[in-house]
């Protein structure tokens, strides 16, 4: 589900960068202020994050540091664009790191 | 694919806080730590990656800034991990607010 | 002169955090949104001073980072101003880290 | 005594820059190692006084966020002096930015 849900949102990130008019969506405005503009939000994303988590840890309550990862890797997502990238060089990176593709290969051999 | 991987690597998140020694991986010693360590290593995560996309656009080089979403993610899952969530909270959260499983729903259609 | 700026500025910090009215001003109003707010400020302000820094660098102008770094001193007073501290309890830690009171007796010495 | 403090900091700072071995202080080594290192302590202590502050509002002990502040604050004085500045450009444009320095001309007119 994760690979159909970063992968259709990778699709629509790319459709808003393209467009002519900045106004036409808050992605394609985050493009044409540019990329620092891109990096506070990615910035701001990641304190409020901190916070989110820091409230949860007392709280007991996760639903807004769900939320706010979501905006983290969303504006990641969006920086990514920007310089021509998608989530699959990050999941690709993550991949590689834990040798999950070789994790998988071997977990389908057990099920055999 | 991405399903695949971050479904793994979950799983692979969750055994490594279950373990009882802190010294058997960085994710257990994480863990030990506590929250506050971890949320240092997403905030440092997130400095860094800002670092690499300035670098990446005067360098035209992406390979640092991949490297360092990737390490953002992981510290992020790390956090969600360490609240009794995972990376599902977060792909649901991006999913209903994009509609994504409508969209893949009307995908499917036109595909037929 | 730092001395009657800071001083002057925490004094200041503090009549506007003490008026009743959160719309009479800025710092008024940072204080009724409360602690986290101030802290979402403090965030966003390391990120446009990191931001400030490196384009500083490429380009040779520093006007933007030292106006960066003024909001990121600013908003970390009227943080320590919401948890009942100013600027002296910082300036305090820096001289005691740095035995900057011993170096400036040495210096009044040696200029006698 | 903040000007004082401020400002043989700056001298101190603006003297470990100059050592010729990367080895003989913290600061030596922080510029040896560039900008983005710099960046990268900035950014990291911006998290730590976020926590700290956060912590501070739970347990009541300001002792951790007013010790992260000084780092914050140091760090970004060693980012200034990298980039050629020092504390006295950001005074300035705080005094600037508060009209301070009419606020002490009243403030003495008012005392005579």
């Amino acid at each position: 589900m994760a690979n159909d849900v970063l992968t259709q949102l990778c699709k629509i990130l790319e459709e808003r960068k393209q467009a002519a008019d900045p106004n036409s969506s808050y992605v394609a405005s985050l493009h044409h202020k540019g990329l620092n503009k891109i990096l506070e939000k990615v910035g701001e994303e990641a304190v409020e994050t901190v916070l989110a988590a820091k409230d949860a840890q007392s709280s007991g309550d996760n639903r807004d540091v769900i939320y706010e990862t979501a905006d983290l890797w969303f504006h990641s997502l969006v920086m990514l664009s920007h310089l021509g990238e998608d989530a699959s060089a990050v999941i690709n990176e993550l991949e590689r790191r834990f040798d999950l593709s070789g994790l998988e290969e071997k977990a389908a051999r057990n099920n055999s």
